[in-house]
């Protein structure tokens, strides 16, 4: 993309309604716009880092095995009624009436409606197991929405139900879950921490809260510090296979590690002391078993092997899509701008012409753009009629991870410059090697 | 995807409430659940079909340089006071009123939105032109939603609006928009004429309806033939070209075309009779132009070179992405099932194992499956204990356009059998030539 026939609308004044990092970077990089409290549009390059994590959470999904599909926004109350959490959920709750009086709501979750569905099609324990989810746009009606898309009231969920004959399928697909979880943050550059959690509205003793750690966190949680040692890296994973899946849950659970809500201070007093970690997380996903709740609630029943009518067990796992970009952005920035992770980024990376309008320069940073673009790769080429400090600026603002400049002076000598964003290192090297060095970071990204 | 692992509920009975062959193929072939009177989920198989048809708007979109973001559902209603739209848009606009009171309402189109953002940060002529587009859900409160996804409440909507300095830039804005439907529509098998069409709620004078021709279409058209005869084909566009741009509006826009609203019986009558029309039509886009309408209400002005504040001139385009998965199937469906043009299938082949169990078919059907997979190619293989007329008949339902059947007796002779499935014609070829031929048929798809 060139620049100049972009739409990036950077700002220069911070705005002083932004109390966070991430908040903030988002309005001055031009990503996001208030549209009503709590609400917002995403221009364009914030547009194009929620793709990118859509992408993510979408491909970590599938390769467990789980099923895409997109349950509506607005739902009718009848079903949330069949449940009791019509009256149960308050006032966070978004409710509208349509122009016939009937009652409806924006869905702050989906666990009535995807259990409709189920027990209107599937009857037979041969069917199960069975794990759909959809990413979707949610609306909670927050009392103080604030800290950006961090707690707005529109926000973008991915929510996965599993449906499964037993307890123990039920758990294996919790345990999916986990893993599926703990890639998806990896990819994304993130470290999220599984922390013993709370139910709240959505119900169940087994449940685990994935934290990213950050000092604006809004909750606070307790750790040993062993958990921030583990990584998932790249190991192979057979979704299918019961131990294994278990056995990277154990691995990642078995040390303290919960939230203010699950708490017990005896249990987090005998870790030796130097392991003691409090500190604050963002909450970026969670993944609960809650048993036969919905499906009693519901009359979701499958007859099983011996002819017997029983209600499946469930449990449901969301991970907050438009939150994340928040998340990402605390746990990576400097007081230039936004860092982004390979993962992540909304460019691959940034082309700055030093020297706007000078044949050689223009050339040499057309064929830059030319060489990543055939590639596979997608640059950001700041071709605008701008100040070079101006220049680095913006790409530093916007955190694109990798950059080539391409100055006068440089080509003279055949050199670029390219400079990593999170180091701030520059090498000089051909324009050939700085496409070959780009397109090696994102090999396997 | 192996339908065993896959979530198809396909139904044998005719749903009752659907009137018309889109709606009831659609809910025979497991693709949408109603979830209430016009909102639908989106099963696993049409919610496919939805994302493939939501990436070619994209990609054509993208092509003629327009620049993807996202505006959220819900709005304020202020913006729609300052623009004068909120008392005139009637019923169908959805109301809502927030915890705190606040007038809300779930957007049917987003002129005021993309305005306001425009007026935030465009100050100088320097920044056009630009065009904007999202894809996002919207919602009207139809008063008998109906015909499925074609009439529905919820749906899913493309909306671009176009920022320009003068009128002719802006008219250049829609000759783009209209080249770009012309292959957007082209892609997904569809023939879509561009008609003479009424402003309506949007306003304007220089507007075109797409119609695809259907008995079951909403709008009465009057044609000549000739227009049907016209196709984009795969000719090179620069949309940067005016005049070339100007051209493929002359081409496909000089002959008789109108929707019932602008009909003129006397221009048609000077049509020869063999070539006068008189059809129905399904209505799938439409662009606008219509100046300085909203930048006038809400104040969306530049700076132009000579210092002067003028208001820009604009225009807005939409496709119905949703109601194209209904106008597809009423324009491509036969008393079996579905027939999904090869650029928008769900899945581009079927497998199917006439003999589930039997370690030769089942290890030939396998060995189809990771060759088409390693081709880059989606296959669902129906690996159900299933007989082969229930296997044909769910495969016809769905109608993937191609299937590969693989038998015994078939084996024993080295072949399977390649089916198209609009012409219902059969090949027996070797395993590896049917993997060759749909990578060759989908190769430019």
């Amino acid at each position: 993309m060139r620049l100049s026939r972009y739409f990036l609308p950077v700002l220069k004044e911070t705005p002083a309604e932004a109390q966070i990092a991430s908040h903030r970077l988002m309005l001055r990089a031009g990503m996001i716009k208030q549209a009503s409290a709590g609400i917002y549009s995403w221009l364009p390059l914030g547009y194009r880092v929620l793709k990118r994590i859509e992408q993510i959470v979408n491909e970590e999904q599938i390769r467990a095995g789980h099923i895409p599909m997109l349950m509506p926004t607005l739902q009718s109350a009848d079903l949330w009624r069949e449940s009791g959490r019509y009256d149960d959920y308050g006032e966070e709750m978004l409710r509208v009436t349509d122009r016939h009086g009937r009652d409806m709501l924006y869905g702050p979750t989906n666990e009535e409606l995807i259990t409709d569905i189920f027990r209107s099609y599937v009857k037979s324990y041969k069917d199960l197991p069975l794990t759909l989810y959809h990413i979707q746009w949610k609306f909670r009606d927050e009392i103080r929405p604030r800290f950006g898309v961090m707690r707005g009231r529109e926000f973008l969920m991915k929510d996965g139900y599993n449906f499964d004959l037993t307890k123990d399928d039920a758990l294996h697909a919790y345990n999916r879950h986990l893993v599926a979880y703990l890639r998806t943050y990896e990819r994304m550059g993130l470290q999220a921490i599984p922390m013993r959690a709370d139910g709240g509205p959505i119900g169940g003793d087994y449940t685990h809260e994935f934290l990213v750690l950050a000092d604006t966190g809004e909750s606070e949680v307790f750790y040993d510090s062993q958990v921030t040692d583990l990584t998932f890296g790249d190991r192979e994973i057979d979704y299918d296979d019961v131990a294994q899946c278990q056995g990277v849950l154990d691995e990642f659970t078995s040390r303290y590690a919960r939230t203010d809500e699950t708490h017990d201070a005896a249990l987090f007093d005998q870790i030796p002391e130097e392991r003691r970690r409090v500190a604050r997380g963002i909450e970026v996903g969670q993944i609960f078993y809650f048993g036969t709740k919905y499906s009693d609630a519901l009359g979701a029943t499958v007859i099983n092997d011996k002819q017997e009518q029983i209600p499946v067990h469930m449990g449901s796992h969301g991970i907050g899509v438009s939150r994340l970009l928040g998340a990402i952005i605390e746990a990576s920035h400097d007081d230039k701008g936004i860092i982004w992770p390979e993962g992540v980024t909304p460019f691959h990376c940034g082309i700055v012409n030093l020297r706007q309008g000078d044949a050689a320069t223009d050339g040499a940073c057309a064929d830059l753009y030319a060489a990543l673009t055939r590639a596979g790769l997608e640059p950001l080429y700041d071709d605008r009629d701008e100040r070079a400090g101006a220049k680095f600026a913006t790409m530093d603002l916007i955190g694109l991870p990798w950059r080539i400049t391409v100055g006068p002076r440089g080509l003279k000598n055949g050199v670029v410059e390219l400079t990593s964003r999170k180091t701030g290192d520059s090498v000089e090297v051909s324009a050939e090697d700085a496409v070959a060095r780009i397109v090696e970071i994102y090999r396997d990204i």
